[in-house]
């Protein structure tokens, strides 16, 4: 669900937001192994031109992913917009595993690069120097779903990065009974965003705790390097060990030196009370 | 989707709104012949003893139908609550046929009784006085998810009766393109309808342009009556011939003495401008 005003400006275009629907649902898909097969909408009416606007862009991206909308509801409430959107997708072969099924010994991988949406937020916000591809990775999530369906039936636990690295790795650790170590000078950026925001420390802490990645996270079993290797290759999808699963519980960051500190904030919390 | 203060009123109880945001998808399934398999909820948290109330009924509603809750999403936005409800189910055999497959000759049935809930509703109001019968039929409706399994493979066309029979039988009209004249004389009334409103044309109309009754409305060729009949006596089921369907378009009404005006209202229209 979006709901106007908290999880979209009232000014974000109408195709955007659509699009942020559909990513945030195929993402949960893409993490599931599954091959999305139909869409539900639940849909607050509004501003006509708006409503047109949002329908034409949810069209085009159902179209890209040649998924049917298979029904759903509309409703008038006078108040701000919730939209709801259900996706129904299918796994071939056993269920894949959820994030709870990380074991101690196990590496940590992430598909593609990190930090990317959360640096073209920013630049949409005025907050950074434009760059094309960094605001495309913002307002065009691509959710893996060729990359989860093929990693299936290989990892131990898998989710989806769609709050920051860091909190979503924290909340696989606490439903696995793990504890996560990452890596920070692991994390994949990508060269646009050390162009914009270099590699630094507060670099890499800023890639780690961004939202709207909409990539993979997952744990497998060292036996499966290789295995992970090609899977990546042929899908051209990198795919990155940024750190392993051991005794105790919780997240730990380490660099080249040691450890190093947790940041105050992991990530965005959806949750308010 | 059902939105606060549109679609329940704000002090309705928590446990009848989870009901009746059920209810809604399951008459939905019903008349898509459709065995209901999951459930998947978008909730608007709010009021902490409200959201526990709405949980603990739609907890119980749930395992009334062995329907597990599939997933969901919740969210927070400080306005009036919207939820979102999305039912999957299961057809085997053929698909059912949509409302769209009605055929002049066919004869048009209704399942239940029409109007039990409206005037259910009114006695909530304090517009009428109270019967529990009644006010039960509102508040616990009753889905005919066998009664629809049972007709799918008979019936040309069906849908569900939930914005009043009057209404839904025009969109059924509309969307296959023939007229249905609807016998008022013939609209099932229950005994607890009858000593409450009686059987004269104004409580036939109220019956007739009540929502919320959540029956089956369907069209079958007449060499089905024994069929259709067989299977009402099979699961305890009334299935009553209210009309038949002609060349023409629109809904037309009769009694024994020939036609009858349409009402102004024929009953709820759920989308404003």
């Amino acid at each position: 669900m979006l709901a106007e005003s908290v999880h979209y400006r009232s000014d974000d275009p109408p195709d955007q937001v659509a699009s942020k629907l559909l990513a945030v649902n195929l993402s949960d898909l893409a993490a599931k192994g599954a091959r999305p097969v139909g869409a539900l909408l639940g849909y607050t009416l509004g501003d006509e031109a708006w409503d047109r606007a949002f329908a034409a862009g949810l069209r085009a991206d159902l179209q890209a992913y040649s998924l049917p909308l298979l029904g759903g509801d509309t409703i008038s409430t006078g108040g701000p917009r919730t939209l709801s959107l259900t996706l129904i997708g299918e796994v071939r072969g056993p269920a894949v595993p959820s994030r709870s099924g990380a074991r101690p010994g196990n590496d940590l991988w992430v598909s593609g690069t990190i930090g990317d949406a959360g640096a073209g937020l920013d630049m949409l916000n005025g907050i950074l120097a434009r760059n094309d591809f960094l605001i495309d990775r913002y307002r065009l999530p691509r959710p893996r779903l060729q990359g989860g369906q093929a990693l299936g039936a290989i990892v131990s636990a898998m989710m989806d990065v769609s709050d920051g690295l860091l909190i979503d790795a924290s909340r696989m650790a606490r439903a696995s009974l793990v504890n996560i170590a990452i890596d920070l000078d692991a994390i994949p950026l990508s060269p646009a965003f050390r162009d914009a925001l270099g590699d630094d420390r507060a670099a890499q802490m800023r890639a780690a705790t961004a939202g709207d990645d909409y990539e993979l996270l997952f744990t497998a079993h060292p036996a499966a390097r290789n295995n992970i290797a090609e899977i990546g290759e042929r899908l051209a999808l990198p795919l990155t060990r940024v750190g392993h699963c051991g005794d105790g519980t919780g997240l730990s960051l380490t660099d080249a030196a040691g450890p190093v500190p947790l940041p105050d904030n992991l990530g965005w919390e959806h949750v308010s009370g």
